[in-house]
């Protein structure tokens, strides 16, 4: 008989137990702080419709990246990103949930595009979104920043120091309007400008060139990246109010104890639907990591689900693509991740069993991670290599004396030690 | 524009946030004692080539029940249960791990069956396994119903109490023999003992007459039924062997401590991977559930992938089909989910925002779960309502008197008290 595959499908994830318990260290301290912040943790579907998915109902013309299928007569897909899912959810419970509605998901999202250096086919974002009914003061873009910051911090063990670049969508509409441009035309930019971090100056000039074929209007494009939003004061009243709204944005952050803000036009979160201020986080000690979380404020995201106007502001931490990426680095110490109990127990000969797992129930009840190996018939040595590799700290080895006297013998890994005492006292030494 | 859906598809589930909490805080409990169990949580891909879920290739064949697609050349399916994904990366790294192996999953499955009562399309189970090369004592199938119980326990509050049955494929591999089915006779046996608490005994007897044709092997299958394990014990060596593996391991299941477990033969786990024992966990408080929890011994699972002899014990938990049911029943009382923070910090103007965003961010760093309501603009009212519909168990107050003064005011939302004080004292009192 042939055997099957062992590895899983490529860009798919599956860590060893050391790596997975540090990912999911970090995920338990993120997800903490986002409860700290008073989120509603969320845990939505990772099907949707099809429809709900895409914006055309056409089969045959469905983006290349998605996991699309068919069951029956319906037609449904894996989600690529939590916020089609959550529109959906706030738009079918208005009258259930409290606005402003803050909401964090942490779940797999799904798409099948070229596997590349960083890049998953299936990998956990964690969300965290705030969206109200009519309107939603921009100091809700400010406390997003700010609890991302707050998420990211909480492991800058591993991660170090972050800082925060803020674009501005009605900027560039602003400059669109002001260049006189054409619908493609913006569009067009807008591809190009998602794409300047892949590309070199040169590449930029000529593809720039392609779609505007007018030198001025190319050069004030890149008067944008050279010369900043101080060079289009003044040239329209929609460029300064765009300007006026991010300048304050950004002043309004450090007042609220967000560290290192800037403002950098050129982040526009591509083609997606935000409307507003949008924000790109980085990782100071890995630049080579790109985003490490992304976002922004969108205004009509629900109007696809619901005739209530809701607008929402949001963002997405790339988990996966940081912690994974991180675990795999060499970078981070995994040996403190190693062990996965404190305490072995060692059972010499199978009739000291009931006294034996009496001794491991109280371990777990004081809830000291522990295992008992229960090949009873298996050699000492068998038994105390098995302790050694599950890196335990502390084996208890349960013998005929230990049962006969109501003692156990904690023996300390790291250094060899070895002591018989009552359980109430190993326990206590081990705690 | 016509709206489009705001319902997840059929057999789907999504909660609202105080049913979630409720089930996160119940998930959360229950993955703290298979840590304390030493289980290494394992968090596999959703999604598997075609080939490891089914064992044919012919696309046509594979079972309806399944979601499986194709993506390029590549054919590939959504997992309907834990384990199948589980011998796969053991078989892949055994040289990485250490065994005897004990593996938590806790993650989405998904089954494409017709929808009923209390099953979904899409839900959770929670695995735990132990896995050895060559051989595993039974005292790990033992040390599996010890863990699952106490999983259960550590959430009667909510659940009640429950009890195991215990069955043995080895004990019905002896009857067929000593009965000289053939193997299509046993497998129509199997599934019709599958569908056993779905019909009647009439139902029943009439369908194992369809299988069987001759009324003294039907009596000696129904006896099962009715008599149990003794009235086989002589008839062969093989049915003593079985009686006796079964009679023994809930002798020791007693021993070590666990509770409400009986025999009871026609717990077969259905045409499934199991080659030994085999036992279900039932809710003593809510039989209308079926079973909460069940599993037993597989020693063949691995081989799909490896030549290495792997022999696994493991079982699942039901955790949607328990807790989403519970949370939609009623039964519960989600009053103390309800609310997602512990302090509303409510802002009376939007110049005194820096200072109150300094006491948000004082509570947050001290761990108290707190908002602020950022809609400075907003009437007191609408604050103080925000407040209340969060069930915010607390409002801390900010205007111009505490800004002056370097206090916050802090409000007691269940019996309306309120006094003015210094940030650290309001902490304190908050924790």
């Amino acid at each position: 008989m042939d055997l099957k595959p062992t590895k899983p499908l490529s860009g798919f994830i599956e860590l060893l137990p050391a790596a997975q318990r540090f990912v999911d260290f970090c995920a338990a301290r993120m997800l903490g702080v986002l409860r700290t912040c008073g989120f509603s943790y969320l845990d939505l579907p990772a099907i949707e419709r099809a429809e709900v998915l895409t914006d055309k109902d056409n089969w045959d013309e469905i983006e290349t990246q998605m996991y699309l299928f068919q069951k029956g007569d319906t037609k449904m897909g894996l989600r690529y990103d939590g916020t089609v899912g959550l529109s959906r959810y706030v738009a079918g419970h208005l009258n259930e949930l409290t606005f402003p509605f803050r909401a964090s998901q942490f779940s797999k999202r799904y798409r099948g595009e070229r596997k590349q250096r960083g890049r998953y086919r299936e990998f956990y974002q964690m969300d965290m979104d705030i969206m109200d009914i009519n309107s939603l003061s921009t100091n809700y873009d400010a406390e997003i920043i700010s609890v991302i910051q707050r998420t990211l911090d909480s492991v800058s063990e591993f991660i170090g120091d972050n800082y925060v670049l803020v674009g501005s969508r009605p900027f560039w509409d602003a400059l669109f309007d002001y260049l006189g441009l054409t619908d493609n035309q913006k569009k067009e930019i807008f591809i190009l400008i998602d794409k300047r971090d892949k590309i070199d100056d040169a590449e930029f000039s000529s593809w720039l060139s392609d779609i505007l074929k007018n030198e001025t209007l190319e050069n004030e494009i890149k008067s944008v990246f050279t010369n900043g939003y101080a060079y289009f004061k003044g040239k329209s009243d929609k460029l300064d109010t765009a300007i006026k709204e991010l300048t304050d944005f950004v002043e309004k952050l450090s007042v609220l104890g967000v560290k290192n803000a800037k403002i950098d036009l050129s982040i526009t979160r591509g083609l997606a639907y935000y409307t507003g201020l949008v924000f790109e986080f980085k990782l100071s000690e890995y630049p080579e990591l790109g985003t490490a979380a992304g976002g922004g404020r969108y205004a009509n995201l629900v109007e696809k689900f619901s005739k209530t106007k809701i607008i929402g502001v949001g963002a997405a931490i790339g988990f996966s693509r940081i912690f994974v990426a991180l675990s795999e680095s060499g970078k981070i110490d995994l040996s403190k991740f190693e062990s996965s109990v404190d305490v072995a127990v060692l059972i010499m000969g199978n009739e000291n069993m009931p006294y034996a797992i009496s001794v491991l129930n109280a371990l777990r009840d004081n809830k000291i991670p522990s295992v008992a190996y229960l090949d009873t018939d298996k050699k000492f040595k068998n038994q105390i290599e098995y302790a050694d590799k599950i890196m335990a700290k502390f084996s208890m080895i349960i013998g005929e004396d230990e049962v006969k006297n109501n003692f156990v013998t904690l023996k300390n890994m790291a250094n060899g030690n070895q002591q018989t005492l009552p359980l109430a006292d190993a326990i206590k030494l081990v705690k």
